[in-house]
């Protein structure tokens, strides 16, 4: 769960660090290393998490749905931007149209593209970023843990 | 949770009566009324849920949603079929297209419309039942409780 701060996060870089600190997390607890963090638009934190499939036997906990759920309940998502360390995944990406989410920033499209696309055309304003050190972690994650790593996209 | 069981649900009417079952067990623990199960390809009932939003304090959790992770992890969804009480919002139907989910059963798509028509279009099977009874405790909850709707499909 995530602790309520009043820290801004102002800039896409900071935002990012929260993710990669979860996915980071994920890694050392023996997850699949992909972490989210939803901020308000002041850039405050509304709630971070990661991927729970291996250490929390949970499938429905992608990055971005972990960290929808530890922001708790919301009126309006349209000012929010969400925060993920790999391209959304279609479901995460519908995650993000349903709730209205209004920006989502990627840090890695280099090992996954998801839906991000998709959301640009409904009104979602994406932003991709990136991060070489996030593709590294990432691509040797799945390089080393193939059949995880498609589990949880859902490729057999 | 769900219990593993042997029974075989049959037809389509059978499966649904599953998620009708969750659906009212929901709006028993004062919650939304929607509840959904997946069953395998032999008709077996592989986990069913219900909306959380209110008895659980948790947005992440759709009918659609939580049976999927009452399922548990599975290497494979293409012959699975899921049933929905309501038809899949984005969230659920974005769920549905990443992990390949091959079949879906809608018992009503009067209260809301959601992404069954995309999935369609990208290869899942869609089958739509229209139950009297489903709609009018639906129509029945959504009257009642507007805004308590609005904030489950992120509507302002």
């Amino acid at each position: 769960m995530t602790t309520p701060s009043d820290t801004v996060y102002a800039s896409d870089q900071e935002k990012l660090a929260v993710a990669i600190g979860e996915a980071l997390k994920g890694l050392a607890e023996g997850g699949i290393p992909i972490g989210a963090a939803l901020f308000d638009e002041d850039g405050r934190l509304l709630g971070s998490g990661h991927n729970q499939r291996v250490q929390g036997d949970n499938p429905a906990l992608h990055g971005e749905t972990a960290a929808f759920l530890n922001a708790g309940r919301q009126k309006s998502y349209r000012k929010t931007t969400m925060v993920t360390t790999l391209s959304p995944c279609w479901y995460c990406s519908g995650l993000v149209r349903q709730f209205g989410i209004g920006r989502v920033v990627v840090g890695d499209t280099v090992n996954f593209f998801g839906g991000q696309d998709w959301l640009a055309e409904n009104g979602t304003e994406v932003t991709t970023i990136n991060d070489p050190e996030l593709i590294t972690i990432m691509g040797d994650f799945i390089r080393a843990n193939p059949e995880l790593w498609n589990e949880d996209i859902g490729e057999e």
